[in-house]
């Protein structure tokens, strides 16, 4: 079969276009049983089958494990991979996103779920943060913050490119401005509350904008004395200030606890409390306090990063996912996340179930969440979900 | 060990005994070592285990295959179970939904998850229905009757003792008025939506009250030209009317079809137009017709009543949604839900990325959910989940 195009071509093996045809957008290179011609960052490259039957196009990169991650399953003399490709990819994850018109922080492309892999933005007000997390976006970052800026009406496009996905990807880390200059700190809002972010300073790309409809649903269901562990930012803290007579918030990082009180000021939530420590501390003392709560949050950061880290990462959850069920008086709110990938929903939810075994306290499973509309994840590729969040209550 | 009190004495078997310390409320006959000593219907017994050590309080079923449902874990001198005992778990149950205080059709009991076993409370607007499917809640149902009037407010109580359950329990089936009388009709509000329900003659108890907050979501999320499957009342059309240009109704029994009519016409709903047929035809003709839709919702009865009959009612499944899927436009959204108690969440999540798969239409999960607030689930008893909605996204 003759393929009237100049793309360079990426066989595969048997196994591999079985997967992609299966509906998979990513091939590793173990799959690979003839690497494209390719010198430069970045190209387009054409996946054929071992008969040499097209697949679809794809972004190569040379130095992952993670070869091909597909574009489109379409002929290059059908859908080009050009500017205008990337320019109605672009355009298409934003209109996605028109029935949260109303917020200014927000995720507007993610990735994979997107149909632009390896590419995410995060919007918190006029300012933008890109990430790229595939060598084939990573070489086209500028001219995809230029049609962002055209799109979007940002006044500063910054690239986080400083995470340890990167190196997984063999490229350099690096955030720098990639339009405007001079101001990287902007003001976005959750619900009512308004936030100041550091998009070149801040963890992840400002703000955990993943987690922003479970601060707001927790806010509604929240109540009486209520508890934030892991608070970063305040983002549940201050949500839940709104229903909740006090807030207690808990962060052991010294300049994101200033943070919190400086914007539980500025939002003006008089009933929200910060402590400097770290949060197995607090539950340990609160706990053998008997000290209770009507509500409790507990968002701790990954525990689980690597497959080998899960044994432990599951005792520290279990950890505090039974202390903090003991700390809730008799029908207490607890609203319990993980966002390591390497935890699935059933084992989250069966770690929960031991801790409220050992806790002696039933449990009513109320509502199961993950991150907003904003981060949705592909069917199928379960790599693109990972954050998880339960909300139960203690009986 | 003497125990000083005058309840009948149910010992379990070993195995028996740990699940129930593990938090299982359930005590199938199988388990049970020795029967208690009892005579009338919905005796209250204290559990033991094989060496006469307490356990807790149980109702127990003389004729069901499910002997004890525990009630308390507490012994007969410290929580005694009277009239008191029950009035008190009422009013839990309905503090338990003051959130939802805006609401004037809820579930306001949900059986053992609000620790009432066997017991079903369904409020629309003055009017309660009551269902019970244990022997104990149904040998006491005229009193919890009179109760739930004293807390609610109500002027008429029915019971819907008429569902299948009630012969797997050895109970006769049974609907009548418990309190009040000559009006079974009554009206309640799903966001600005009126309903009209006759709580002795409709389905269920009344309406489908468990999927109230799916048909609210699904209204929100909906746009452009929608299709709603399985439409029963129109609960979902109607919601799905507010954001929609049209919304065509399929239901197939004429009865209810006459009644979407209906109440579109009493809630103003001019863009809702009925269908009285089937919808596998109906979705079959679309399909080969090529006709479009920006938003789809399937809501089929359970199909997998038996776990015998979960491959064909998973074919059926399949064969729903891969037609629902091709019948999308270009990022349409498709709201799919199963009621099957017998098919898990990942039993249907995996045929509906089976569907997109053959369907060749990459789906995005924007939300999974279950049944609203008022329907919790009670952790590690399985059997309280049964509705899953799956909210995704075709590309």
């Amino acid at each position: 079969m003759a393929i009237n195009v100049t793309l360079p071509v990426a066989r595969t093996t048997p196994k591999g276009a079985k997967s992609l045809r299966t509906g998979n957008p990513w091939l590793y290179r173990t799959e690979l049983a003839a690497p494209p011609d390719v010198t430069g960052p970045g190209a387009v490259v054409l996946v054929v089958d071992s008969q040499g039957n097209p697949i679809g196009q794809a972004l190569y990169a040379r130095r992952s494990p993670l070869a091909l991650r597909l574009l489109t399953r379409k002929p290059p003399r059908e859908q080009p991979v050009n500017d205008l490709f990337f320019r109605r990819r672009l355009e298409a994850a934003l209109a996605r996103r028109s029935s949260l018109s109303g917020r200014d922080g927000l995720r507007l492309v993610h990735g994979e779920s997107d149909q632009l892999p390896g590419l995410f933005v995060d919007r918190y007000g006029k300012g933008l943060t890109l990430q790229t997390l595939s060598e084939g976006m990573d070489a086209r970052k500028e001219s995809l913050a230029k049609m962002l800026v055209e799109l979007t009406g940002a006044t500063h496009v910054v690239c986080r490119d400083d995470a340890s996905g990167r190196d997984f990807e063999g490229l350099p880390r690096e955030s720098r401005f990639l339009h405007g200059e001079g101001e990287s700190r902007f003001t976005y809002h959750e619900g009512d509350n308004r936030f100041e972010v550091d998009l070149l300073g801040d963890m992840k790309t400002g703000a955990f904008l993943d987690q922003v409809d479970n601060h707001l649903r927790a806010g509604e269901l929240a109540r009486g004395e209520a508890l934030d562990l892991f608070s970063y930012h305040g983002g549940f803290a201050l949500a839940l200030a709104r229903n909740s007579e006090s807030v207690l918030a808990v962060e052991q990082d010294e300049k994101a606890a200033a943070r919190i009180g400086a914007n539980a000021r500025a939002n003006n939530r008089t009933n929200v409390s910060v402590e400097n420590a770290n949060a197995f501390d607090v539950l340990k003392r609160f706990d053998s306090q008997s000290r209770r709560f009507d509500t409790i949050v507990l968002d701790p950061p990954g525990l689980a990063k690597r497959r080998e880290g899960l044994e432990t990462a599951l005792r520290a959850y279990h950890e505090l996912n039974l202390r903090a069920l003991r700390c809730l008086k008799p029908d207490g709110l607890l609203v319990t996340c993980s966002c390591s990938g390497k935890l699935d929903r059933a084992g989250f939810e069966e770690m929960l179930l031991g801790a409220a075994a050992d806790a002696k306290r039933p449990i009513q499973i109320l509502e199961r969440r993950g991150a907003g509309l904003d981060h949705p994840v592909l069917g199928g590729l379960q790599e693109t979900e990972y954050l998880k969040a339960l909300y139960v209550r203690a009986l």
